[in-house]
């Protein structure tokens, strides 16, 4: 249910309000050098405080507990927790018997028969430093691998690049405050968010990843296909409503003897498919596309329910993104890279030749 | 890897050509009806056989190998077998070293070390014999309590219906040759089918899907959530390379205003969520898309490569689908069936007041 | 449930008087050469037939369904079936509402509310065809390691052997009617099972196994240990009431200075530990006991309830073994061969430097 | 690997001289009271800190992170932590190259290719905290269905009770330092484990349990059977080599016509089963009994290895049990108390007529 992952299983925990959040990553070879710094580096970029996201400040320092000795991984879990410390519960003491609209009050009471109703409690995106610290760690494998993950923002509300994804610059949107992909569009993407948080209200998104490096061979057939595990991954990050792989639902529009790619002198002409085939990457990039609702959350006046039935007129307090989906590409780079680690480890035992070359054998 | 599903696993095995496929669908509650004649309707459903799919003519009769007794699921392994009759493995002699363009054949020639080229293998969409038997076995577990799943053809390459989603006509779809959600295109859907088949090429496919009668409660925080085990079972289906839940890439369009749901004398007064929130469902219908991309087999010539390395010209041979999401809506509807039971039984013990009903405490 | 493996799943089903039992084994690497006679040897092994076992006759013929291809495995699950013939279930119609003593029958109806009463379904010892394929196949893959598994009985009922544990002659055992490790007790042995037989009653008996070619570094810590794993498996046995790793018991009476294994000269100057540290393999032979409770089916009348709560007088019909753990000791070294298969393919990924091999890098 | 159980899945984290060590506890049921001083007194059973265990002294101090609200469970991962505070790693820096005898230093060292020396870092019984955490929430949920987990000990070295089972005394045992099930061996085994350490020497110990107030139905068939799920969580404790459910080993000596438990007037007249018929509870107590090896760690010259291969004598440093059994009979009931814990959610399940009335169907 917390756990995520076949091969190296990322367990996360941890209450928006509560002690601490965090996780336990196991599975994970021994003899990888931990780079600690890296590892707060992508917490901080997940962190925000800047205007285009909340103003909630808070350190997010990690501590790792346990799996690492001398500086490199000794192939037992890691566990890595980072106390929270500026929550201010009482923001949500009027709200504790309302159904926040679009939030998950109302599902989590049904189906537990009880909440913690401070910040939505598990189901805060607050629980994403977790996932932010399991993806650096794995991060740190795949760099053994030059397996190279990288996302950022190519729309904004109704506001989206008009660039070839090749045009997309990473460069760009890592020192961007809003991972913005197309720097002619940082500007107005900037101003769309604020006049959304100006009127009180909130916008969605639209994330773009590639990963460069790709090996072939990543992914097992059939419910552990490459694709299937993404599309698990990404869909699983709050406010998510849909995930393309490479063409996408555009593909769903072209005919075969367009979207066919053409494998010749060894390389292939065209990446439609997003570096997937049969469930199984093909050594091309990896493409893909995320897309997120508007944070539920937003500051003018909504109606909903109570826990007793009763209608109520409701005016939400707390420190929320305008545009959840800004620091959701730091979310979805860290779950990408928490699927590729899998898929690499998994793909160790696919075939004789690869145990053989293990343990020395012809 | 072939297995799916937390609390209720299914495990598929088999070839294209090989001897048979089949499924082992393990921990289905015991005392549930067990209605073979709907088993083999859904096969029916599945297996095409007129112009718009594939010539190849498989009687696929299911026969039940274990966990029914007199009538009713045991609480054991329900093992299925559908015995392949129809195979024309020669078709395929020639294209035993060449991969195939927009094919597993290359991944899996470069994961494995090894292939079974006879029409795919093991990424044959035959494979999903053993999904719809599985998916039907788990209607059955629904249908208790009267929880209904049904899928159809909203869009067929170029073509896409105008209908509003509470438009579609399930009850047409059934009667369908291709499961055409809107009355109004089934002639001109049918038509671009011919079309491209006529010119040797294939077509993609949108496909649509309405759950009624849901429960709250389904799903389980958070890599276990419905929306993530949905877009996991439906990105793992052959040939998908999108999915939206609800509103989908359109609720990253929209504002935080228009896209909450409110929830008013115990009723939401819309269903932008796409019935989920937080990952659990709200009670609401499910709403899922679910995109295909064309039939890679296509008969005009393409190039490619084979296994040494050189470049070839190829024709295919074989029998294909002009627009595999034709019946990969069939599929649709029998993955979103395997995640429902799933999540039935997980939501059992949620919570102490679940279990003490169980237990007859209070 | 029915799934046994953490890295190679191996998913049984089938009942006793059902259509088939069988088994798919998901997980194998590609490239193994897959070798049917050896798998069906090995199922006859267990077909008993012989006056120490059952008088049920059945041909036990293996049909592999999936998964193999031109003579090696694809990587892809491998479905083995055996078709039921010989069920006499007429034998139970008796028996149909009375709890059989010491059987399964009060458990699973209590646990399911109905249960199939035809020899015992799903709790038969008949289910072991499937592990004893499982096994088989799984010997395949050991054997590209030199990894053989070998087990025989050298305790029946009060007699046991007194021999080393270093005497123990496998060879003998092979040829055995009743695998007996203990040449000088063969006819003791048989005497006391026959001399059971006759007086309508049944005995248990004690299994001793070794492994050698063992490598380093098999199991995984914590809760995937290799003693952990084995003792699962083997607990798990039908009848099974004792497994002991190495010393066993007896290591609870020594005192460390006796127990503890000295290392020197690069060798182990004793093997009380029976092969594992720390849960991992140390290279030495794996040294298990596994012990059998007294078949449970005898046939002098019995006490016992109905499931209506009458105290009934049964007498049993069937065909029983008089000592089930005989053929029980081809099922535990089925069961030892799964574990140390799962426990290859798991270390494959246990370092960066086996991670390397693979991918050829340095 | 790090992890245990189906439903209820139990994560553990951290080195003996790492910075803390730890739990995640996913898959509780919302709404159990938690008792938080329950769970410090039941770390402190553990901690030992008298002349018959370790002298390192630790406070043990429980954090609970996450999971829990106003007192109660919310269903959502509860996260355990405990520092470390005592290590004393400098104790292990002359063995750091040193394979100290009989323990998992070899293993680890061939395996991960590096190992974390100080106190044999994850191998070390400190891990044991963790499990002691986890079965005491486990026990709060038992708790509410008057299930209750007991163990002692029995045997220490060569010394055994000749007490009938039904004698064993748990009230005294909760009394006594050293856990002892019979109060006219105390003396003798407190002598028998001071007279080993004034020798430099350990012993192993032999470990007893039952459980009371057990339902019907738990354990699910095949490979996740009651006694093999218990077989597994016992044998996967530090220094434990065998183990016996119900009768064990003298169930294979005994004739089916004395081992058979007789069923009349809905009671067993006997429990040779200890509690347990084709792998699910029979609702008679689960009767256990575990072995442990001695302590590796003796504080007399041993000969062994270094991992450049040279021949060493070594004097051991370091604070250890010199029965490691007597705390370990702490661990076993926490290790059943998971394994109940688990089998009561997946019960839940288990068939139609519980999933009707979770669900207030007919």
């Amino acid at each position: 249910m917390n756990t995520f992952g076949t091969r190296l299983k990322f367990t996360s925990f941890g209450e928006s309000h509560g002690v601490a959040v965090g996780c336990v990553i196991d599975g994970m070879p021994a003899g990888v050098k931990f780079d600690e710094e890296f590892l707060q580096n992508e917490l901080d970029k997940r962190k925000g405080g800047n205007q285009f996201s909340t103003p909630r400040k808070e350190s997010d320092k990690a501590q790792v507990l346990s799996g690492v000795f001398e500086g490199y991984t000794t192939g037992h879990p890691i566990a890595i927790v980072v106390f929270n410390e500026n929550a201010r519960s009482k923001d949500y003491n009027d709200f504790k018997d309302v159904f926040r609209p679009a939030h998950a009050d109302f599902t989590y009471f049904h189906k537990y028969g009880l909440r913690d109703y401070r910040g939505g409690g598990r189901s805060s995106a607050r629980e994403s430093v977790a996932r932010v610290a399991g993806g650096a760690v794995c991060a740190m494998l795949l760099n053994e691998f030059d397996i190279c993950v990288q996302s950022g923002v190519f729309g904004v509300g109704r506001l989206k690049s008009n660039l070839n994804e090749d045009q997309f610059d990473f460069k760009w949107a890592q020192e961007s405050e809003i991972f913005c992909l197309d720097p002619s569009l940082e500007n107005d993407f900037k101003a769309e968010i604020l006049n959304a948080k100006k009127s009180k209200d909130s916008l969605g998104a639209a994330v773009f990843t590639r990963v460069t490096g790709m090996m072939k061979g990543f992914g097992e057939v059939l419910y552990d296909k490459l694709d299937s595990k993404l599309a698990h991954a990404l869909m699983g990050i709050n406010a998510v409503k849909a995930v393309e792989i490479g063409e996408g639902i555009n593909a769903s529009k072209m005919y075969g003897s367009q979207n066919n790619d053409i494998l010749k002198d060894n390389k292939f002409l065209s990446n439609h498919s997003g570096g997937i085939l049969g469930g199984i990457s093909n050594g091309e990039d990896l493409v893909l596309k995320t897309y997120f609702k508007p944070t539920p959350s937003i500051f003018r006046e909504q109606e909903s329910m109570d826990k007793f039935g009763n209608n109520v007129k409701l005016e939400l307090k707390g420190r929320h993104d305008p545009c959840v989906g800004i620091r959701g590409s730091v979310v979805v780079n860290a779950m990408v890279r928490l699927v590729l680690a899998d898929c690499l480890l998994l793909n160790a035992s696919s075939n004789l030749n690869n145990l053989k070359k293990i343990y020395n054998l012809k």
